[in-house]
């Protein structure tokens, strides 16, 4: 039994060409025309695999194997999504839900039924940046957010999930939740450069970071530029400038912690006006809770300091906060097995960014494998992982399935 | 012979209604709507005071009294501005425009011809925001800037300066530059905290800082936020950040020069992604251009080191310079004599902010004449000076006049 690469690596390419404009540019944001093309092409792959399909309510997609099977408690699951950013990379995702497919189209090509249904699924907004909060369709199946909440989110249009769901044909009926598998493999690309910098094939992850989001606002006074001396101003923008040094700088200088502000606005954004409002977010990860935990409190006295010296007000808001997540230890190990096995060259590894296996890792045994992304790019046109790259990672995953199975 | 306090405030307060839109706010950019409405009741109003109205090529209003004055290039010129920026106060401009009306009133109620011709003008675009560069009308009348290149300028909506002059009937044709005055005066509220917060009635302003715009662009690369370790990045928004945090803090921290950046922009502006590009503007000014000169090559030492530690490009655009002006002595201490004689609270001052007198100053003799702005405060509906100081201020123009005509 093994990976058809040929298979895989043309799925990869059939899916990337969709949600492609003029200007070369691939995205598919959650509910959109495209993702409802790769939805729909991504639906017709599994029934040519002779899988079920069932959609849940909120527009999960997944492929059980064998058709049949109904003790779907006892399943092994493969997951990720295909929705994108904008003018994302062919990978993010798609690969992890294609791999599933290629681990199914191995036992169908050799006429085996799995000892256990294998179910290969799609979620829905992982990406969040159409709807909020990412990670959508795998945190409501673990439970984590009311189905209700998840249909009546509304992207910057106004526009409701739900409705969006209905308009493309996904507003399924499988209860959200009912298809909780006993463990949850996810197969993706590294979007980091630890891989590749140390001439590796493989990361067995056994560990998530946690993820604080923060949105900060400040607010001065909106004063002339020319004629306002310094020590009269409360000035905003320098405000924001001074914590985002000192985020790095100081506040998570401690070798662990990320921290990245990757949206800045300041009002009224006019050259000769001082600014009297910045709004930044600050997005700050560690694989430890405690040490996260002092980031978020060292950034709220950096955030009062700078208020109080400058005469600015600071409001915060949680846009997200997840703590760090524990794999399986017990999946993870077959993981490493199968890696040892294989002769490829891996390492255990924490995943630094968020993905749908920290979601289902609330309800079933989880873990995830990594393959290198070249540069560590991704979210971007210039996402790439080699062929073979890819392969090995498919390989690894088929074969731990194999070991979760019984089969290895 | 005395200024009319009532008509004055009245039409202060009656041009200061044109342009209000649903929500409250004052908005007469260059050339639009309300500018047109505003800029035909000045012309009635230089029309009721038996002044002959001149627009040149590139719509600067001029109001020349007598009427049959001929001999311009003896005039004395009044002048300022009655366009405004984006919800704006009532008094930028419009206030030494009208009581530049106010000084003729004063000739014309006493029945009096004077001895030289007065002009009163009001210049078009100085705000900047619609068309740039700002100071348009009076640079254009300072010979720095060709007449097509005025009338070719677009708005942001691509929508040409020439054909908005002729849309609202502004299109003269006097010759820019056809009015060159003997002296120049402007009257204007200061924009800025200093007579305030010193308690004073009178600016004599004898010089202007000089101004220097710049459009920086650090560009660096897209990562993930929760995967690229802090030691791979090449973050843009940290390196501007780091940049606007030294601006303050070392690069203009010499007590004199005044350094802003109002404008900031972040790419790709998403929370998860490392800033690819952050592009912001740098507005410093100092009355001292060696000092000026010093901060640009300091911030441009800046950029460097900050590019080459973060693995940055750093690009720069001259949005906009300006040298300090010094303007008239005699005509500074025509102005002084006319504050000591009044026994108002006065003191000499540099102007922060950028006027048409700059502009005016290069073909003629200049000076400028502040009253207090309350908290400084300009370029928003908050903009105020009490009706007391305006008077005032308007006092010390007609006696400045009159010294200057030898009517003193």
């Amino acid at each position: 039994m093994h990976i058809d690469r040929h298979t895989l690596l043309t799925q990869i390419r059939t899916l990337a060409a969709i949600g492609v404009n003029d200007h070369g540019e691939r995205t598919r944001l959650a509910l959109d025309d495209a993702d409802k093309a790769a939805r729909d092409r991504l639906v017709q792959w599994m029934r040519a695999l002779d899988m079920r399909v069932c959609i849940d309510q909120v527009g999960n997609i997944f492929g059980i194997y064998p058709a049949a099977a109904t003790d779907t408690h006892n399943a092994l699951m493969i997951g990720s999504h295909i929705d994108t950013v904008r003018n994302a990379g062919a990978l993010d995702g798609c690969y992890g839900v294609l791999s599933g497919l290629a681990v199914v189209r191995a036992w169908h090509t050799a006429g085996e039924i799995p000892p256990r249904p294998i179910i290969v699924a799609a979620f829905t907004n992982e990406e969040g940046v159409r709807f909020h909060p990412d990670m959508m369709g795998s945190l409501a199946m673990a439970g984590g957010i009311d189905v209700n909440t998840v249909l009546d989110a509304e992207d910057a249009d106004g526009i409701r999930l739900g409705d969006e769901l209905a308009r493309i044909g996904y507003a399924g009926d499988t209860p959200v939740g009912a298809l909780i598998p006993r463990e949850y493999l996810e197969l993706h690309i590294e979007q980091g450069p630890v891989l590749e910098a140390e001439g590796l094939d493989i990361g067995v992850v056994d560990s998530l970071q946690g993820i604080s989001w923060q949105e900060i606002t400040l607010t001065g006074a909106a004063n002339h530029a020319g004629t306002t001396p310094i020590e009269l101003r409360h000035d905003a923008g320098y405000g924001a400038a001074v914590c985002i040094a000192r985020l790095r700088e100081h506040i998570c200088a401690n070798g662990f912690t990320r921290a990245t502000v990757g949206c800045l606005q300041l009002f009224p954004n006019a050259i000769n006006v001082i600014p009297v409002k910045a709004v930044f977010t600050v997005d700050m990860r560690d694989p430890d809770d405690a040490r996260l935990q002092d980031a978020e409190a060292r950034l709220n006295a950096e955030l009062d300091a700078v208020a109080a010296r400058e005469g600015l007000q600071a409001t915060r808001k949680v846009l997200a906060r997840f703590a760090p997540v524990q794999f399986d230890a017990a999946l993870a190990q077959h993981i490493e097995d199968a890696a040892v096995a294989s002769g490829l060259r891996w390492k255990r590894m924490t995943s630094g960014a968020g993905h749908d296996a920290q979601m289902i890792a609330r309800v079933a045994r989880a873990a995830m494998i990594f393959v290198p992304s070249r540069g560590g790019i991704s979210h971007s046109p210039l996402e790439h992982t080699d062929d073979a790259q890819l392969c090995h990672g498919a390989d690894i995953l088929l074969a731990t399935v194999q070991r979760c199975l019984g089969k290895g």
